[in-house]
């Protein structure tokens, strides 16, 4: 079967997702909508890094594209649900599955009930499903422990540390950890919302609700991670004393237990990069993935996985929890690099 | 909802998934069945070992126990698919959902594509799911590097390592992996059958199939592990020279080129036991989990946790991949040991 897909926000992320589409033999661009006017007009194979050609301009009219027969819309235009309701109710309303990286699409039910039930009725309505996914959230800190619960007879708690090298990423994520920075302009970009990783909080939610724990408060802190000597990258040196990155802790309680402890580390020079799991339980199981699940690499391959799945799935709002495991085989199956 | 579940099989396996059922506050035991003549007749509450009654007497006579109205059967009855797929029939035909430990049903489907097919559609035809589940086959050796796969672009090949201290498991798996044997009686045992863990051509089929690498054979070599110094365990010493336990390895090949690799090494004194994984692809990613998934608990868990899956599952033979993630959380949950 090929699956018809349309490109929704052609950003590093999209573009990536994009380019992977074309590495699957049955997956089509058959739309892509954008509203940057660098991109608009353009061959959507130009613009996000094929280099030829797919006859598929992209375009900013949403509702032109969405009238397109199509059997998923990778959507990746923001992190916040409320920003991107109305684009994700039109694709549903389109009777598009829709696959989307929005962080908080994750696991919304806890931060945006209302929200996450209306999206749910129309999905279900229109015979679709839209799932939100990536590595973090989506992998890292929720399927991936919750996926070794599945062999747990009794679970008390879970703990995911990530720490990520950012020096081996791009250079807007250098920055965006806010590499380089004083600890006092680290601290205003962090009260500006600027400094902040999405998903913490959806991904402690969706751990506690899959796994029954009576967790009752989630509370996030976003702390800067000093360089204790220059720390040079690709892009940009970090003297000793400024910000090499972030450190970002979200717990979970209930009655003053901890439940669930979510832990991120992204900066620059981190030594001992990798995801680490603990469930604390009965048989007690500790996990961990060295060097860490690539950021950009892994979100684009969990997205575009993700589409012959929700092509077939239960109709309604969908977490990673909810699908059984999926992988697109690519073109060339078997061939060692 | 109160899940109503039939034990068939009260062996170790099936006693210690009886006992999970009742620390898990929506699932009652309705009916047990065991043909061991010590068993018969006696109440299902004392023969798993929960020292106290629970009303229900253990039955020798299937098609009576399976008239009880019940949602779900726990089958641990054998290994092998052939010698156990009349219990299963009868189950489906009796309208009851079945979780089975049978290592060959965990995936069956390259070994008794008949004989799957058939269960597959008795399931369909009654309205039921038949699910083979467990830590290996089930978790370790498919459901897990599957999992891990999901946030790949490209997969070329994927490895387990499975090594496991038989020294601090039960007496009969010392026994079962050769403990205390010459190299000679080890061999003669491997010739009969009677040492062999089974499942690992089935997770290897799963992987193959699941990822959609071009594998056309798929092999399976068993070995002895010497012991080099002398180990003593709480229940026998094996001498230098004598087998300290197995290592059995299977291998899936397409075209000469090898895509799948999975190794069990189980013997008495083990010093690196653990579960690593590595998918070779884009990321390439390792996994491992340190001291090993324990066995028994964790078969247990896979078993009880796949309850209220199969309850609610589409009708027919499901894998562990093709369902979502669930636990089945406790009475008591949140509460650190």
């Amino acid at each position: 079967m090929s699956l018809r897909v349309i490109l929704f926000g052609l950003g590093p992320i999209g573009a990536a997702i994009g380019r992977l589409t074309q590495e699957k033999p049955n997956m089509k661009i058959v739309g892509a909508i954008d509203v940057d006017p660098a991109k608009v007009g353009q061959d959507v194979g130009q613009v996000i890094g094929l280099g030829r050609d797919l006859g598929v301009a992209v375009s900013a009219d949403m509702a032109a594209v969405l009238a397109t027969p199509a059997d998923v819309v990778l959507h990746c235009t923001g992190s916040y649900l409320e920003n991107v309701k109305d684009q994700l109710e039109a694709c549903l309303k389109a009777g598009k599955n829709v696959v989307s990286t929005c962080e908080e699409l994750a696991y919304s039910r806890r931060k945006h009930p209302a929200l996450t039930a209306n999206l749910d009725q129309v999905a279900r309505d229109n015979g679709v499903t839209l799932h939100g996914t990536g590595v973090n959230p989506g992998f890292v800190m929720d399927k991936l422990p919750l996926t070794l619960t599945s062999v747990c007879q009794q679970v008390h708690r879970v703990d995911v540390t990530r720490i990520v090298d950012a020096g081996k990423r791009r250079l807007p994520l250098q920055k965006k950890v806010g590499a380089g920075m004083t600890e006092q302009e680290f601290r205003q970009e962090v009260d500006a919302g600027r400094i902040k990783h999405h998903g913490l909080p959806e991904s402690a939610a969706m751990i506690a609700d899959y796994l029954g724990l009576p967790v009752t408060k989630i509370e996030e802190a976003i702390e800067p991670v000093m360089a204790t000597a220059p720390v040079t990258t690709e892009f940009l040196t970090v003297q000793a004393g400024q910000v090499a990155g972030v450190k970002q802790i979200c717990e979970a309680t209930g009655d003053g237990k901890l439940l669930v402890r979510l832990e991120l580390q992204m900066y620059v020079g981190a030594p001992d990069a990798a995801d680490t799991v603990h469930v604390h339980g009965t048989p007690d199981l500790t996990l961990t993935i060295p060097g860490g699940t690539h950021g950009d690499l892994a979100t684009a391959a969990a997205a575009v996985n993700a589409v012959p799945l929700v092509a077939e799935a239960r109709e309604g709002l969908r977490t990673a929890a909810d699908l059984p495991v999926r992988f697109a085989p690519g073109k060339q199956v078997g061939v060692l690099a």
